[in-house]
């Protein structure tokens, strides 16, 4: 069984520009991806996990494979790698961005009858995709990724379950998304995250909380 | 064992009035109780499932439980009253707003182990709270309520676990959250956002989808 975690490092994040420099987004991001690569190694479950990224990068007890292409065409070129070279074992692929996944979930999705299983983003999105057999499908990313990946389970006959889970849903996109890895992250990210003065706030509005940033006074002097 | 579903019908979700009329936002609100009512009622986990609710409304199944006061102070006095009465068994309190509730959730909340669940909403939310032992736990919701209720059961020295579900934690406050819902939903919330003509937009930037309404001609010369 494998895994495979696609990557972007450069301009990583954008959408948290407001809050976050351009290197502390690329450092935010790699973090994050520790994250999720230290859930799939903890896991036990692949002998081999693949870090499909369009620039040089080393995570440990991750297979670095350098891509130029775009997210499905990547990804799409891969299963049919494994495909053409008779290694069609199942892969698991999770977005880098889902820093809440844990050894569980993993180990809940790898093991479950179904022959594809999708673990929904908000919105439409899909954070993690498991596949029994590589040759039958084929992913399509972007929009409502969720709907076309059940789409193209049935349209092939293939039998889907939907992987109910709040951690894997959870993808970091905007800045309100920081605040879910303050209150239940527990790994590299969130150390990053409160390294950088980040803690929770009471909105006081009496509904959702947010967050707020603190500086020490070096980082305020380099702001200066 | 017990449930008890808090309800406010009146001036019910505020949030959505951008979208929705105030006599749809009554209707809405009301698909999605029925929606979390009949997942409890097909659990057959319950012997009573009380709607503790502000103004009079009858659901199949259901034991009306008027009260006056707001959410914390109406819970307490809840758990209060069946621990004076030495009915101290399980309660599970859940949301009126979280409509993708599943059957297989509510029972696996009820076979925890744990002393307390807590099932987070988004942004530091609780929506489904399990107590094995009413008499030694008190709610507190608003603000960073999944934070204050680890909190509470620590200090009362309670075991907790925390349940991981896109269904419970996805919570409809916002117009944004509705998508959950046409994307996710099978019961009477989502056939009635529907009925009102809401369908799912790809957005168009490639990232995450919205939503969008179509108005039938009789409700196009009602509006007018």
């Amino acid at each position: 069984m494998r895994a495979v975690i696609p990557f972007k490092k450069s301009n990583a994040k954008s959408r948290l520009s407001a809050l976050l420099s351009g290197k502390e987004r690329e450092e935010f991001a790699t973090a994050m991806l520790n994250d999720v690569a230290e859930a799939l190694l903890n896991s036990g479950c692949f002998k081999v996990i693949d870090l499909l990224t369009t620039s040089i990068i080393e995570v440990k007890g991750l297979n670095t494979v350098l891509t130029e292409k775009g997210l499905n065409e990547a990804l799409n070129e891969y299963l049919g790698k494994m495909s053409s070279h008779s290694i069609n074992e199942p892969v698991l692929i999770i977005m880098a961005d889902i820093p809440l996944a844990s050894v569980k979930n993993i180990r809940d999705i790898v093991i479950s009858p179904a022959d594809i299983v999708i673990a929904p983003g908000r919105m439409g999105g899909t954070n993690v995709l498991f596949i029994r057999d590589p040759s039958s499908f084929h992913v399509d990313y972007y929009g409502a990724s969720f709907l076309k990946h059940r789409e193209i389970a049935s349209g092939n006959g293939l039998k889907y379950e939907v992987f109910d889970s709040f951690n894997l849903s959870t993808d970091i996109d905007e800045v309100a998304d920081l605040t879910e890895i303050l209150l239940h992250g527990k790994g590299h990210s969130a150390r990053y995250l409160k390294k950088l003065g980040f803690t929770i706030a009471e909105s006081g509005n009496g509904g959702r909380v947010g967050l707020k940033r603190e500086y020490n006074r070096l980082e305020l002097s380099q702001k200066r």
